[in-house]
């Protein structure tokens, strides 16, 4: 059992470099665990959130929400939990991960988020950027054991982003599914239509630069490199049935994305601009009956069925390994876009124990 | 059997006065029939088209696309048209109606439109604004007997295009539907809210000018005056399943509305705007999984269905006949928003036999 302070990367405003020290974590409840972090990715929101680029943040805050970790502190209540008979069989020892939602569900509008939120207590909530996570059992899930937990974080955020709208949608044989963005969302889009049996995967980016990890690493059968071919929307247009896109940039070309689909096919937006997105010419909407629609992480259900899909197939994403202490010059490099396609921060489990 | 010049109101540009004037129709085909135009409704896609507003259009143009008349003429091979056993009955004498599309159907790449286009052959289509309309038989719908003409008008396309998307989006018992607009399409999706069993058919409306016609005629069970409720968007968030957005200003509160749809609820947008739709917010896709998406008039099945639903449950737009010389006047009024809700051009049936 932990004790009731943590300790992690703080951020205390937008601007000031994280401070690796105490906080506390919300009361523990019967319906709790407690989690020792081995792994956590670093995920787009987590600069969205630092730098209050969305709205602005409650800080102190502790951000990720890709987390990978040991049981260690079960509530009393878990066994019977009643909302989640597929939590009730956690135990201390167990590997588990925890996504970005902590309390209700995905499209509830009361939902409690993993990092940056307040439980119904009004007590915050801190994500895995430190050496423990306390939380619902609720939001926790058993990892599959062929999945190691580096390559198993990224998942709980990233996977279900992408696998949610995959499935709900229908993506599977005999359909042509495109990936807007070569990044953290789009590589695990690519693997994941891939192993969903789609016909045919497009990967969609600005420069060709990612062509060769697209087509030959993460299975694309086909790729558009759109400011170097410029008649793409043309050559490619009636060719999808399904559009994930996980670009958060402002000026994207939506207008043309939609030329690539067939008539009623469905564009679905996962990346979160920091701005509006562009305006739409109506004609898009109206000439071939498409569908626009966004799409947010998705349900613990859904995060199970991931899981199990990405265990049987062997979707792995690809990351590279950062030490927790490295954290600064990751998110710097992240910011960059230079991950090919996820950090995950790994805490040093035998220094660590050693304080303990 | 009419004559191989028809006569009607002609433009000749996108700002001169129609001009009443003969015009060659397309060469007529064993699959075309031919109809003496008694009836046809006043459409904005009339208004859009004569001043050339979403692109440049086709001069000289006769518009009109909610036409009803009288058969005078079947090609030879209607009797066993391969492409629409429906219309293989139609004879010399039915009462027949013609909506907006003439070849192929309502999504495909080369739709030939009732007006302001070419057939395969590269003659040009004319609409109903004149004496005679002479097309593919595959288009033309025998309007139910309880229908009466003028009433029946507006059906072939406004009607349609309101039907399609309450239909698809499934309106019906047990659903909340939205209809932003109170005009010539909304006032019809209104009404075919109410036949399809709606539970609630709300009328979102910028002004309360139209509340006690859209309350005490049209059957909607709430009004919303986004310009006069302040709160309108948080009063009643979250409370509809379906919106069909028949407005096509460019300036209309796009996010304001997706705050009133459940979760996965769907936006459908027909009207369209001369220039493009406002920005969307990307979260307000991503938070609720709604859906925003457009509708296209429809096909030849939708207005089958169209037209007997309108026969069984007595859906009659709410008209105003205009005598067909009185065209230009008419154009004026509804272009300042003078209709309720629809205008009917009426040829003089008695005169025009008298000259032919």
């Amino acid at each position: 059992m932990s004790s009731n302070t943590f300790t992690g990367w703080v951020a205390h405003d937008a601007t000031s470099p994280l401070e690796y020290t105490d906080f506390k974590p919300k009361p523990f409840t019967p319906t709790d665990i407690e989690v020792r972090i081995s792994h956590c990715g670093i995920c787009g929101t987590d600069l969205h959130t630092l730098r209050s680029g969305w709205y602005p943040t409650d800080y102190p805050c502790v951000v990720g929400h890709e987390i990978i970790g040991t049981v260690v502190r079960v509530g009393s209540g878990v066994a019977t939990l009643a909302s989640s008979p597929a939590s009730r069989g956690i135990r201390v020892g167990d590997r588990v991960g925890i996504g970005a939602q902590n309390g209700l569900e995905n499209y509830c509008p009361r939902i409690t988020s993993t990092y940056n939120s307040r439980y119904s207590d009004k007590s915050k909530s801190y994500g895995g950027y430190g050496n423990f996570w306390r939380g619902p059992a609720h939001f926790a899930f058993k990892i599959p054991e062929s999945l190691p937990s580096a390559e198993a974080a990224p998942l709980l955020c990233g996977g279900v982003t992408v696998y949610r709208p995959l499935k709900r949608y229908r993506a599977g044989p005999g359909k042509a599914v495109g990936i807007v963005g070569v990044g953290g969302l789009g590589h695990l889009g690519l693997l994941f239509a891939k192993a969903l049996g789609c016909n045919r995967v497009v990967a969609i980016s600005r420069t060709s630069s990612k062509r060769k990890d697209a087509v030959e690493g993460l299975g694309a059968d086909l790729f558009i490199a759109t400011e170097e071919d410029k008649k793409w929307a043309k050559t490619y247009t009636r060719t999808l049935d399904l559009i994930i896109c996980t670009v958060d940039s402002p000026d994207l070309p939506l207008g043309q994305y939609l030329r690539l689909l067939k008539v009623g096919g469905t564009f679905v937006q996962v990346g979160a601009p920091e701005g509006p997105l562009p305006a739409l010419p109506a004609w898009s909407l109206i000439q071939k009956e498409v569908q626009v629609t966004g799409s947010n992480i998705g349900s613990p259900d859904d995060i199970r069925e991931m899981l199990e899909l990405a265990a049987e197939k062997r979707v792995y994403p690809w990351i590279q390994k950062r030490p927790m202490s490295d954290v600064s010059a990751a998110l710097a490099d992240m910011d960059a876009g230079k991950a090919r396609y996820r950090y995950v921060l790994e805490n040093d489990m035998k220094l660590d124990e050693a304080k303990l």
